[in-house]
C-alpha cells in the first residue's frame, strides 16, 4: 500500500509499505477513505517530537471501513464505517476508568507516533473498541474527521478544562485551526464575549465568521490595552492559549481576570514565565491537557443535530495520491490560507 | 490605646494610638481580646508590601467583643463575643456574590494592610455583619483565633484547590505554620497518603505528629526520587506549595502526578519557571488563591464537632503588653520552634 | 397611588393606596415603570397561598426608577434605573452566603407576597443593595421585565438543577411560560435534542419556534411512546417538569433515562407518586427549587450579548391603568394566547 | 463443585453443580476463597426479584484466585489474587464510559442474579479486566469482601450521592449493614454530625461505635422532633435512605433542611408518596443509584491506608461447607445481631 513515511528530520517520502496486520485480539484493520495532516505531523517532520522515530507512517485523523477485526473485537464488523480517534484507549486502566485515556498506560496518542499511522491505505487500531466509533447513517463524512482531534482537542483541552460559562468572556489567543476548533466550541456554551487574537488579519477575518464577537491583532504590541477596553478593565474569564509559544502564554496572564483560568492547548518547545509574584493572589487556574477525545461521543450527537458545522474548518481536498501536494499546501498556511484539509482515498 | 505600628523598612513601635472610630454604618469597633502574629506581618515589615504604608496598625486575626456598631449593622450587638476574619466583605459586588470575598470591591484583605488592624486594643470592622462571625458558647476562643486566617488559608488555597479526595496522595512542600494547616484540613477529605516536605526535621517531627503518613527532608536534593519511591514512580494527586520561593514551586511540577493538581499558597516575590515543555501533555491543572474565608462558617462545625484541634498550632502565649517579645518569639521560629502565638488582652 | 390589590378569594380590585416609605435603612423605593403578571398572581387570587393574605399588592417582577434610599443603600442612587428581582436578598445569612437567596432568612419571594409588590405605582424593595440590578445603559427595559423572575426561573429550576449539556436530549413537560422560560434558556448549552410536550398544539408550535426541535402533544395518551421513538428507547437525559400537576410528575418518571435528572419547577398543589419501586436502581436525580435569582449578573451578560430573544416571551402590551384587562388576558391564555404581558406606567 | 442454589420462591439446596467454563475471551474462571450473603440473597429467596430465576447460584460477593483466563484477559493471570466486584462492566458501553457500570449493556449486577453467582467453589466473571481487582500483597482478605458490594454501595449510593461534606450534618435512616456501611465511610467526609435512627437499640449502639454522633430510636413516632432538636429546627443537609420501604424515605423528606439532599440507597418494592406540595420550594435533589463501583480503586487505597476498619462490619465467620448455617444467622439478624458473616473455602 501506499503511506507518508517520516524518513529523518526535514524528510518524508510517499512510498510503497507493507500492509499492517493485526497483532493483539483487541486490534482492528481500518481502510483509511478520508485522513487529513495536523500541525504536529509537520513538528514531527522538524525532528521535535523525539517519540516518533525515522520510518514512521504519519497521522492520527481520518474516517474508514473495516477490514478486519481481531478475536476480541466485539463493537465492531468488517464493513462497519468508523470514526478514527487519535487516541487509543483500552478501557481497563486506571487513567482509562477516569476518562483520561490520553494517558492509557498501553495507548493515549500513539497513532502516527509509536506505531504507524492513518496516512496510509490502511491502518491497525490497537484497542479497536475503545478507539474506533461507529459512524451515523447519513453522516458527513468529512466533517466526521475534524472528530479525530481537532475538534475535541480545542473542546476538551480549551473549552471544557477554560470552565466557558453562558455569558462569560473569554479570549482566544491563536487563530490557527486549533484555537478555530475551540473558538466553534465554546459556542455549545452560549458565552457573552468571543475575542480572538491573533498577528494575521486573515486568520482574524475568518474568526469572526465562525462566530468570534470581536477580534484583536496583537502585532503592535497593544492587545493587553484592547482587552481590558473591551472587558471595562476587568479582564477574561477564560484565556485559551492555542500556540504554544512564550509569548502567548505571557498574553494570557496578562488578560486574564482575578478567578479566571488559562487553558493551555499549545504544544510548548520550552519553558514559560509564570509570574506567581502577581498571580499568587489573583485567584487562577491554569490547566493543561493532552486531549483524552473522551468528548467524542457528544460531539457525535451535537453533530448530528446540526449545532455545529465542522466542515469550517475545511479549506482543501486532495486525492491520495496528492499527499504531497496537501503536505505542501497545509505547511503553507500563511499564503494558502490554509486550515483544514481533506485527503481521500 | 496600646497598638503595634509598622513605622518604616525594618522598623515596628509598640505605642500609644487613638482608638477607632465608626466611619461607615455599616462599621463595628471590636475590642480585640485574642490576636496572633502572620507570616505576613514580617513581611510587611521587610518592606515587602507595597500596599501597607508606615504608620499602619499590623494584625489580620483574632476574636473580640463588639464595642459599638454602625447604622446598618444588623447581624452583632455591642457585647457579643465575635470572631474576625482577615478578609472584609461587602456581601453585594459581583466577587463577593459568588463567595470571592479576597477580591470584594471594597473589602478582601485590608485589615492591617490598607487600614488599621488587630495587634492594638480596639479595631474597626468595615462590611461588619459579613466580616465577623458569631462565637458558639462554650467555644475555645484560642483555637478560634486559628480561624481567622491560617486555617481558612491552608484549607481554602491548599486543599479545596487542590482537590484533595479520599483515597488520594498528597504531597505538602513547606511545613510551616500554613503547611501545617494544609495538612489538618486535609484530613477532612481522607487522602491515604500524606507526604510532608521540608528542610527542618523538627518540623517534620511535627508533621507527623499533625498525621502526615510521611515526611521527607530535601535538604540533600534528593526529594524527587524519595516521593517516586513512595508513590510507585507515580506521583503526587495534589501538590501544595506552601513556601513561595521558586524552587518550592519547581518541587511541585517534578512530583506531580499526570491529572494531578498544583495548589499554590504560597507569597511569591519573584516569577518561577512553569515547564510547559514537560507539562503541556500531562493534564494538570495549577491554582492560585488569595484566601476568601468563605469556608468559615463550616470551619466553625467542624471545629465544634472537635474533627479537628486547631489548638495544635499554638506553641506560645504571650500578655499584650509583651507585643515586642512575642514578635521576638515569632520571627525567630528556627529557635524558638514557634508556629503560632496567642497574644491575649 | 394606585395599585392592583388581592381583596378576598377570587376578589382583586385596582384601587388607591398608599405610596410605600422606607421601613428599613436597606430599603430602596422604587417607580415602577414596567411590570407584568405571573401565574402565581392567579394562584394567590384563587386562595392557593396561604403566605399571602387580603389587603396585599401583588406583583413581583418589574423595572423602573430608585425613588429614595435607605441610608445603608450604597449601590444605588435617586435616579437610577433599575431591574427588580422577584426574590430579596440580605447578602449576610447562610443561604445568602450560598447564593440560596430564596430561602433568604429575611427575604426570599417576599414581594407581592408577604409585601406589597410591584403592580402598583410604587414599591418598597428591602435589601436594595441585594435585590435590584443597575439597567445597562440601552438596554432593551421590556426585555429585561422577563429577568425578574420567569428567565431564571426557567434557567435555574430547570436548565441548571437538570443538569442540560452539550449534546443531551432532553424534554420540557408543559409549552406555558415557565416551559418556554426553561427552552429559551437550555440553548445556553447547546443540548442535540429538545423535546417539548403539552396538551395545547398552538403552544407546541410556539415552542418549536422558540427552538424546540420536536414536539409531543400527550392529548392522546401516547407521549411516552412518542418520546421512546424520538430517542431510540433510552429516553432523556433530562426530563423539566413546568406544569405542576401529578400526571405531568409521573410522566417525567416514564420518560427519564437511567442516569438522567427530572428538574421540577412546577409549583405543586398535592402530593405525586414516586417510583421508587422502578427508580431505585435508575441512578436518577430529582431537584425541586424556589429561584434563587443568583443567575440574574449573568443573564443580564447573556441578554446584553444578544444570544437570547427574551421579547419573544411578550405578547400583551397593556397601560398601567388598563391593569384589570391585563389580568383578564393573562388569565385566559388559551383564547387569547398570552404568554406574557407587559403593564407599562 | 459444591454451591449454594435458588431453587423455588422460599426454597434453597446446598447442592453439587457443574464447575463454570470460559464462555467468551474476557471471561475468567476465578477459585472462590471467600465469599458472603447480602440482604439482597435473601430478597431473591423471597421470590421479589423476577430476573433471578430458579437454578441460579447465589451470591455477589467474595475474593478468590483466578483459576484461568479467556484468550482476550490482560490485567490478570491465573493464580493471581482477586477481589470480584458485583457489578460486571465491559468498559467500552456509553454507560461504562461514564463509569456508570451498573448499567453496563452487557454487564450491570447480573452475577448470582442473571448468571451464576459466588456462593460456590468456582465463579465465571464476564469482562473479567474490568471486573475484578488485583488484591496487593499483605491486604486483608476478609476486609476486602467488604469491597465487593456494602462498601461502594453505602459509599456511592449514600455518600457520594448524598453529597457528604466536611462540617455538614447528615442522617441515616437505618442501621443495617448498608446503613453502617454509609456511615463508616460517610467518615471520608468528615461531617461534623451523623445521626443514626433506627428501631433497634442494639443497631444503634453498633452504629455509636461505628462512628455516629447521635442516635434516634424512631419507635415512638417522635424522630422528626428529635431531628429538629438536634439540628436547631433546619433539619438535616443530607438523609440516607438504608431501609427501602415508605415509611423510612417519608421521614427522609421531613427532616430534609432546605437545599439539602435525599440518597436513596433502599430496594424498595413499592411506590412512595412524594410530597411537592411541601417541597417544590425547598431546593431539595433526591437521587437513587444501583452502586456501580466505580470508587473500588479508592476505596482499595483508603482500605490500605489503614483511615477504615472495614472488619467491622464483619459479626461471624463459615466454613464454605457450614453455608446453609451462615444463611440461618445472617437470615435472623434481629437475634444473632449479624451484621455480615464470612464464608470461607
Amino acid at each position: 500500500m501506499k503511506a507518508l513515511v517520516y524518513k529523518s528530520v526535514g524528510e518524508k517520502s510517499f512510498e510503497e509499505h507493507a500492509k499492517p496486520v493485526i497483532l493483539d485480539p483487541t486490534d482492528a484493520i481500518v481502510r483509511v477513505t478520508k485522513t487529513t495532516i495536523c500541525g504536529t505531523d509537520l513538528h514531527i517532520l522538524k525532528g521535535d517530537l523525539p517519540s516518533c522515530t525515522p520510518g514512521r507512517i504519519l497521522g492520527h485523523e481520518g474516517v474508514g471501513v473495516v477490514e478486519s477485526i481481531g478475536a476480541a473485537v466485539t463493537a465492531f464488523e468488517p464493513g462497519d464505517l468508523v470514526l478514527i480517534s487519535c487516541v487509543s484507549a483500552c478501557g481497563k486502566c486506571l487513567y482509562c476508568r477516569r476518562q483520561m485515556y490520553s494517558h492509557c498506560t498501553s495507548g493515549g496518542w500513539i497513532l502516527g507516533n509509536t506505531i504507524d499511522g492513518t496516512q496510509a491505505e490502511f491502518v491497525r487500531i490497537p484497542h479497536a473498541d475503545n478507539s474506533l466509533y461507529p459512524i451515523p447513517k447519513g453522516a458527513d463524512e468529512e466533517a466526521l474527521v475534524m472528530l479525530s482531534d481537532i475538534l475535541p482537542t480545542g473542546f476538551e483541552c480549551g473549552v471544557l478544562n477554560g470552565k466557558v460559562q453562558p455569558g462569560s468572556v473569554i479570549a482566544i489567543v491563536g487563530a490557527g485551526p486549533v484555537g478555530l476548533a475551540a473558538l466553534l466550541t465554546a459556542q455549545f456554551y452560549s458565552p457573552a464575549e468571543i475575542i480572538m487574537i491573533d498577528l494575521d488579519d486573515n486568520r482574524l477575518t475568518v474568526a469572526k465568521r465562525f462566530g468570534a464577537t470581536a477580534s484583536v491583532n496583537s502585532a503592535d504590541g497593544k492587545a493587553l490595552d484592547k482587552v481590558m477596553k473591551l472587558t471595562d478593565g476587568r479582564g477574561v474569564d477564560t484565556a485559551i492559549e492555542a500556540v504554544g509559544i512564550p509569548a502567548t502564554f505571557e498574553m494570557c496572564q496578562q488578560i486574564i481576570a482575578p478567578g479566571g483560568t488559562i487553558a493551555n492547548i499549545g504544544v510548548h518547545g520550552k519553558k514559560v514565565d509564570l509570574h506567581l509574584e502577581k498571580l499568587w493572589d489573583r485567584n487562577i487556574t491554569i490547566t493543561t491537557r493532552l486531549v483524552d477525545t473522551m468528548s467524542t461521543p457528544m460531539l457525535l450527537n451535537i453533530l448530528k443535530s446540526g449545532k455545529i458545522d465542522a466542515k469550517l474548518l475545511i479549506t482543501h481536498r486532495f486525492k491520495f495520491d496528492d499527499m504531497l501536494k496537501a503536505y505542501e499546501t497545509f505547511a503553507n498556511a500563511a499564503d494558502t490560507k490554509a486550515l483544514k484539509v481533506i485527503i481521500e482515498a
